[in-house]
């Protein structure tokens, strides 16, 4: 097969794109070179020599000889702009940019199409698993059942000091800082925000489904309180940001972002620290699952790598699931949820369909039981920071029908106790 | 992209062969059919209408509407013959026949190219996890440094069942006769040779290297006795039969199957029952991890279908590690191992580099040293089935430069006993 001489224009010398040009140096194998990177800050000290840095952005967009632009800048808008400017130029383009992606999607597909270039991404979800590629390819026809995952490494670490040193999330986060696994503006990880933009791009290559941002509810970590970290040590289980798609009946589809207590059994149980884990079911191969490291300068340098490399023997997604299915996203189902609360009553119990648990101490109280998702999203509690909401560990999507169970309630059945079993 | 109608010619109407006849009535999107499947046994009472069997191989062979055989029998030089024929025909083809493919690595690919087919084969190894595929399609540039697995599912079941219901190797590979999990004859499974054909090509797509069945060194889970079942109990190991591949350097891969004791703190140790893992190393990525069912009607079925939809976009493997590397097997390293004995100064301690435990009991004895490989494999104990032999959870396989190594031993210091700490 043969292969095209790839010449790169560079957007960001940052973590990634340091990481990126020491393999570059390190893969002789792969004729890319990179011609030039466009960089903002003019006084930052770099480590190789300044004749490699421009501050003009089309010194790059313009070259002629650059046949690919590679994307790897912080400011989401600024990238739009840079793609949408390589796509009209002819240049396939490589980008690790998440929240660019999600918030731009149907663009992105309508400039792929009418430029005819190639727009790749693998490193915008969970960095060195190549989950892209497997959704693309290979998930095709056996088909594809659900999608959960640890999708944010920063998260994951913040959860993993949170268990393995006994401290709150205040004090985790504060660790994560140190360490540099989070922004300064530390909210896009930890809000689930990040989680819900790769959520976003892998539900187009599961589902074949282009949605916005703003249409899919995301939970972070942000409101663990020490009652339910306390709980999570207490019952041997740990808690887990997870992103989840999955396909319910008549063509619709649930996805979300929420914290969940996750038991010993799960898989995601071993994935701590920085690791991803991305577990995929299909109607005939039952469940896989996908581990590697999901931030990190080399992690993620690698799968741009990977993507460069796919663009040298002309590869490009052709976004199969979307010719093959016509499948919409939908609330209208019903999860077992924990929901901690300060104030007695803050939290009525007439909005669940069942309550399983009952909780009061000087400490907080909470309530475990199935409520429908749709109404759950929408009630004033459910947006108040110091209400704490976590998917139990079967919480189990189910398909709910309003009018069904709200009949049932108005028969007065809709509320009951069952009999008290700890949850999960 | 265009895509092609498949018209499949069967062979084989098996566990697997009707998997994939049940999961393709069920996948209504992917055009492709069955035309004819062609069976050995006459008398065999059939699920479905009689209209769709044949016994006469050329009956699919030579049917030029068919575009796409199907090979899903057990033997296999009758496997081998009719995969020739079939690329003789310009047909595409795809297999599960781990066997045959190891055994006729060389001819299957000059084939390929001589009458220009696609041949596919995901289903040979850890059916449903796509390990092929991403070693084709993405470990390409960011250099694979090591590749290793739980790759064959009925040992797994017998190592697990040893495990969870403290039962001996030959009561746990009973049940796992009753369950159906292994042949008749179930030489091919336990004695480690189903895993050393997958091993064989997982090499080509992992390195770029073929190699013959002979020229590497397998060793089953057929001599496990009581006293080393006992301490995996006591240490809290697990012991698990890997296949592993790995880039030493100077271009040059080790290769071997072999039981291992693991710790929990590896990736394998959840790996249990028929589900297989493995895992690949990279320069850049560090370590990934992949976990799915590895037999059963539709797992294996579910990989075969995938193959058939990638021959319907004209896929088909372009083998870059191939022109891109050029690397070769060597037994020039050392491994740590457990060697267990029935006999006083069977083993003898001269053999080993050096040793980290001596253990005389009436139950049996055992060492725990470092040796090297190619020493290993040549010495007349390790060929007795009374001798045990497995690696230890830290083996680090090390090049073992033989030179070096015995003139240090000349000079006496070759053998020490270190101080005494339990292995791992």
């Amino acid at each position: 097969m043969s292969r095209q001489e790839i010449t790169i224009g560079l957007f960001g010398f940052g973590v990634v794109g340091k990481g990126l040009w020491d393999v570059l140096e390190q893969t002789p194998g792969l004729k890319a070179n990179i011609r030039k990177i466009c960089v903002k800050n003019h006084d930052k000290p770099r480590p190789i020599s300044t004749d490699h840095f421009t501050f003009e952005k089309n010194d790059l967009l313009d070259d002629k000889s650059i046949n690919v632009i590679v994307e790897l800048i912080d400011d989401p808008e600024a990238a739009f702009e840079i793609v949408t400017k390589a796509m009209q130029n002819g240049k396939g383009v490589v980008s690790a940019n998440k929240k660019m992606i999600a918030d731009h999607l149907e663009e992105l597909l309508e400039m792929q199409k009418k430029y005819e270039v190639p727009f790749l991404y693998e490193a915008s979800c969970c960095a060195s698993i190549p989950i892209i590629r497997n959704l693309e390819e290979y998930y095709d026809n056996d088909l594809l059942v659900s999608l959960e995952g640890i999708v944010n490494g920063s998260t994951n670490y913040i959860l993993t000091r949170t268990s393995e040193d006994k401290i709150s999330y205040e004090q985790a986060l504060q660790l994560a800082r140190e360490k540099g696994y989070v922004e300064s503006n530390p909210a896009l990880d930890v809000e689930g925000f990040d989680a819900k933009y790769k959520l976003i791009i892998l539900l187009l290559h599961a589902f074949g489904i282009v949605e916005q941002p703003e249409n899919i509810f995301n939970l972070g970590i942000q409101r663990l309180g020490a009652l339910e970290l306390r709980l999570a040590a207490e019952k041997g289980y740990k808690i887990k940001l997870i992103a989840l798609a999955r396909k319910l009946e008549n063509d619709k589809v649930i996805a979300f972002v929420m914290p969940q207590f996750v038991n010993p059994a799960s898989r995601f149980y071993t994935v701590d620290d920085v690791f991803n884990g991305v577990q995929t079911e299909t109607s005939f191969a039952d469940k896989q699952f996908f581990i590697g490291r999901g931030a990190g300068a080399f992690p993620t340098a690698s799968a741009v790598l990977s993507d460069i490399s796919a663009l040298s023997y002309n590869y490009r997604y052709e976004y199969k699931k979307m010719s093959q299915e016509s499948l919409s996203l939908s609330n209208d189902f019903s999860i077992e949820v924990f929901v901690r609360f300060q104030h007695k009553d803050e939290v009525p119990t007439s909005d669940f369909i069942s309550i399983t648990e009952k909780y009061r101490s000087a400490d907080g109280h909470y309530i475990v039981g199935r409520i429908g998702f749709d109404k759950m999203i929408k009630c004033s509690w459910a947006q108040n920071p110091g209400v704490s909401i976590l998917l139990t560990p079967a919480f189990n999507a189910e398909p709910y029908l309003h009018k069904e169970q709200d009949a049932l309630k108005s028969e007065g059945v809709g509320i009951r106790i069952q009999d008290t079993k700890s949850f999960g």
